[in-house]
């Protein structure tokens, strides 16, 4: 299946967002909720027996997607606590965090727990729009994490190739480039994408079957 | 599973309503999102044979949930078409149609194609907040498609019961009273409220299972 797949550099999968967001009129919100949702049921299908779930949420949009998966994940019976080690001032983040406080999802600034509490850690410190070098504390979470060995899924692209090797990855719209040789569980999400874009820009999107927000690409 | 349900009367649904968005800090266009999509889940889980779908949409958040239920459905193969009969001057509604037009959805004013050409119909008229009397065109409208005998789906609560009488109902975060004595599939949908809003006040919502984002009733 993979063989078929056109993988996005970073320049498309940003025209594709603005795109989605300036052309055909949808707001960050909704997609953020569907991107996160489809997040979450991808957990879900990959480790329905999992239970404390680490997120590690950056203040872009890559972090925003995690703490709305902090939640759906909640509402599936697993136990979330959220790392958060730079505050964000917009607005929408502020939002996320206030939705995760009420629903009493623990939201820390640092790697405070034992790693090995958790059984699984969800990497939503970075985006495609990333441009490096990670920056601290950001970089030594990521080695204590990767240390740790603790099994990573992470949202759309792993934070810091190659130093972090997840083992699952969940693409969102469609996969990125830096996704063409990876071995692991490749879910894709985001199945918001307009026909006329998928037409113009021949996206190739894999089919999603029956109504589910994720596939499994491998 | 139906007797232990507790049905929520119009105040206290508005009250919880105004919760989950003033206390709990969700935005309109997150819960609408997730209620779309439950809402287009459970259309297919329904009557995944149907092709053509019309949807009748008002102008408040009832309509709101039918303009993103019918993205979906477009998303899972089907097609559908809109008929908007008021056109509100909400941003938020505003959005959704330019959504939909993007996604070249047909949206009309009025009931002008054949009802016998669409396999079901999905009422998004009215919701739980709804106050009578019914205005026209509205009023002509029901009467219309209830002629049609065409299968109809109604999302919240069947608008101007006891004259619609759908097939299938899905409640929204929880069943209102109008439900008590539904016969037809019912579903529920909404998986998005804190338990410690269920806890306080004693919901007692149906087990959602997996990753689902819709429960079927009965």
């Amino acid at each position: 299946m993979t063989s078929t797949i056109r993988f996005l550099g970073q320049n498309e999968a940003i025209k594709i967002d603005e795109d989605l967001f300036n052309r055909f009129g949808f707001k960050v919100e909704q997609l953020m909720e569907l991107a996160g949702l489809a997040t979450a049921q991808a957990v879900y299908d990959w480790k329905p027996e999992a239970k404390k779930v680490l997120l590690l949420c950056g203040p872009g949009n890559n972090g925003g997607d995690g703490f709305v998966c902090a939640r759906h994940l909640q509402m599936f019976g697993y136990s979330p606590t959220i790392v958060y080690p730079k505050e964000s001032r917009n607005e929408l983040m502020k939002g996320l965090v206030a939705q995760c406080e009420g629903m009493e999802i623990p939201i820390e600034r640092q790697l405070s727990q034992e790693l090995a509490s958790f059984d699984i850690v969800v990497d939503a410190l970075f985006g495609f729009s990333f441009k490096p070098p990670i920056r601290e504390p950001f970089g030594e979470i990521i080695r204590k994490v990767q240390a740790s060995e603790r099994p990573i899924f992470s949202i759309d692209i792993p934070s810091e190739v190659p130093h972090f090797t997840p083992k699952a990855v969940i693409s969102l719209t469609a996969p990125k480039l830096c996704m063409q040789y990876f071995k692991g569980s490749h879910y894709l999400g985001g199945r918001f994408v307009p026909r006329k874009m998928i037409d113009e820009r021949e996206l190739r999107i894999p089919v999603y079957t029956g109504s589910n927000q994720f596939v499994k690409l491998q």
